[in-house]
């Protein structure tokens, strides 16, 4: 079936019974013999067979590339996919040990990830329609963006060590120009995977494609896409890709990991938020999704600072070669320690290096959200988020709004300043448009 | 010798000449039998054995790598430099057929590199300092850091490949960890492997040292040479890596290469060009070297520019998704194919995008040139270009003088508006200070 894996097969639900009872460790988690185990299929999203099974003892959850994607067969794809995840998971547990899933074991000749099985979680998602709110995910989702690119990144270990890593996910070559086509660039000219069902998007779609200023943003953030590797990224941290409850957040799916610019995690975070915001229009949802943003920069900013200060805590101690922006004697005090309220900057009382560090992954937040709009109601692949809309009339008008609001973001990028300049507006009354 | 190269041996003068005539298209080259071959040490670097032999037809240059540094058998190093070098020329010697020297043969356990060798050319630095004025040197080094720069980048080619290549470049982390250390760390801190011969220095040092402004500009430069992976770079592109004659001019000693940001090179090349002009402060020599900078820049934007009009001519044309900042409809003439005279801005023209793209290179360039002339000056590899100068005294003069200058550009950085804000005050009249 494939030519680089001759062992590769994909399993059905027996197989993947049988393969869990030859592993010891996996089969003493879920505890009893094989035949107290059931076995669901969870598959929900594009790539991939997942499934979960639960024990006497506890549950784990099972997932297998397939050699084409699961939605659409004709697509032929290698399997490495589960490969990077797996890599991924294991380098970044250790930084975000109680934000993602732990990698409980990988098959590298059946592309077979398993990992401790969530129950009780929702899809965030999911959950978001339902009109679920829940206090933590937006600062555990800012926490984790800020821990696991800081600790990946040539900030806090020696560039030898990072280079190792990244040569690494430099072969996932597959999903990254998945990312490079489908959310930078099919969007921006005719292209058949592009797709909306209704032609009243066709003048926001041909002002978005005309704009001369549009195509040097998205150029640039493509670029910088190829060409910024500043940490091990997510790179599909939408709101599908985190399961929750309450009171717990998990990130899942890191198959689409990558080293790129930081601001590509958080701008695809917040530009779901955004497409939630514009899904229901309530002032109500508004003025919420400002406050989730605010609270997501704010925390992100706070934490990577934190980390920073932690890793090389006074201009004395520069702890070798790798310590960048120290802030200066003079100013060396517990900066970085404290959480600034929604309305102030974050950056304004750091090292003006790591501000103007953090400024740059500011404006690729927001550039890399207008793109994740815009190619979730332009693009190949649509959120499920405006579903929830009664009529194909309403719909439209909303698709259409979020579409001239990331369209604006395109516009002005690069002048934003701050959270409330880019993303203030979606706090407005009623309707937006 | 080395634990990782078991073959290995450091080759005496008969041992390379066993070698050679063990390589049939190298002895044919030579011609005649191994009797009639002549050889020659020309070591003059810091790091490696470099001998040149002669027979009745040709020669061929010898390189071998050493399992420490050759001026101080103390530092141990490994001997992968060589291969980088073979790898450099074979990635782009087609790019830059008449401005380099084509890699004849690599011997992976030797780590001995033969490449032509350039008769009659001389060492560019040696050339300067007797007074050599060749005019074609600066406009060819400026088509060759076009050429292999733009040829080696997303910008031309599909990611994969390019990402295939600097997993291969990734892995001289030897040679990466000595410029990040030597050029961008140490003469910012004290450091034992940095020397200057004259206490009235000190003061110029202390300056640079507590200048919150330089140690952020030089993190900031520091950070961009690991995170910036633009281009395959020569890494070490000063006047001692140019072989030259009145009409012929040749890229050597490619060792050091790396992907990283595109200005490094011209700032290594230009800040080399500035340390002359240091040395020689006569008006004349001031401004030549203004006029050799506009001539590179000018001549790097022309060649750059034309590499990526010709990659992708139209916008109708974008031949796929690594078409970056394609001019508009609008104005897609011959823009590209002309080099503006050295008082005329060369990005003005361009579509904004492009111009965007290399007003960034200009302010690396910036940048790296002025830490290419402090380390050339207190840290631990000066040049030669200073011992021409008669006496000590003068000799500290100016060397004070290229540093205040470097101070300033660093002062600066970010804000020079072209060539001649940044460099123009190296045509004043007389001693610069
Ligand atoms: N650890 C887990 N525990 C329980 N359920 C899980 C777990 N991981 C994933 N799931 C369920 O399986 C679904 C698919 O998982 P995942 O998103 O990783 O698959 P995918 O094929 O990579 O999807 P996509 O097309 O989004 O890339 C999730 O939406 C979720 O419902
Ligand atoms: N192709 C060649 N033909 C003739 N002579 C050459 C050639 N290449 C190098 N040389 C001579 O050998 C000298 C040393 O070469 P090279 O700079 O490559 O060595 P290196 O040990 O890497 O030096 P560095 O310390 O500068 O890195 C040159 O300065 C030049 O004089
Ligand atoms: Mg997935
Ligand atoms: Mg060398």
């Amino acid at each position: 079936m494939n030519a680089h894996a001759p062992r590769y097969r994909t399993l059905d639900m027996p197989g993947i019974l049988a393969l869990l009872s030859g592993l010891p460790d996996i089969a003493a988690r879920l505890g009893g013999d094989g035949a107290q185990w059931t076995i669901c299929e969870v598959s929900d999203g594009n790539l991939n067979n997942v499934f979960v099974v639960d024990g006497p003892h506890g549950g784990v959850c099972v997932k297998q590339s397939l050699p084409y994607v699961r939605v659409d067969p004709s697509w032929k794809m290698p399997l490495d996919r589960t490969f990077f995840e797996a890599s991924y998971l294991r380098d970044i547990h250790p930084l975000v040990p109680g934000l993602t899933t732990r990698c409980l074991h990988f098959d590298p000749d059946l592309f077979v990830l398993v990992v401790e099985s969530l129950s009780g979680h929702t899809v965030y998602r999911t959950a978001l329609m339902a009109g679920a709110q829940w206090p933590r995910v937006v600062p555990d989702i800012a926490t984790f963006v800020a821990r696991a690119t800081f600790g990946t990144s040539v900030l806090c270990a020696p560039f030898e060590h990072v280079f190792e890593r990244q040569a690494v996910y430099a072969r996932n070559t597959t999903l990254r120009r998945i990312t490079l086509d489908l959310v930078l660039d099919d969007p921006y000219h005719d292209h058949p995977r592009n797709h909306w069902d209704d032609r009243r998007l066709d003048d926001v779609v041909g002002r978005i494609r005309a704009s001369c200023t549009v195509r040097r943003v998205v150029d640039g953030l493509r670029l910088r896409f190829l060409t910024c590797p500043q940490a091990l990224l997510h790179g599909d941290l939408h709101t599908g890709s985190i399961m929750a409850t309450a009171t717990d957040t998990r990130v899942i799916d890191g198959e689409f990991a990558i080293y790129g610019p930081i601001g590509f995690d958080c701008g695809m975070f917040v530009g779901n938020l955004v497409l939630r915001r514009f899904a229901d229009p309530s002032p109500d949802a508004g003025r919420a999704c400002v406050h989730d943003i605010h609270r997501f920069w704010n925390g992100f900013v706070a934490e990577f600072t934190r980390q920073w200060a932690t890793a090389h805590p006074t201009p004395s101690d520069p702890s070798g070669p790798c310590a960048f922006f120290l802030p200066d004697a003079a100013d060396a005090s517990s900066r970085g320690e404290r959480t600034p309220g929604p309305s102030q900057d974050p950056l304004q009382d750091l090292p003006p290096g790591r501000a103007a560090f953090l400024r740059a992954v500011f404006e690729d937040m927001v550039g890399y959200a207008a793109t994740e709009i815009i190619r979730r109601i332009i693009g190949y692949a649509h959120t499920a988020d405006f579903d929830v809309i009664p009529t194909h009339e309403a719909r439209t008008v909303r698709r259409r709004a979020a579409l001239v609001f990331a369209y604006g973001l395109l516009c002005h990028h690069g002048t934003h300043d701050g959270v409330n300049a880019a993303f203030g507006a979606l706090a407005g009354q009623g309707e937006v448009e």
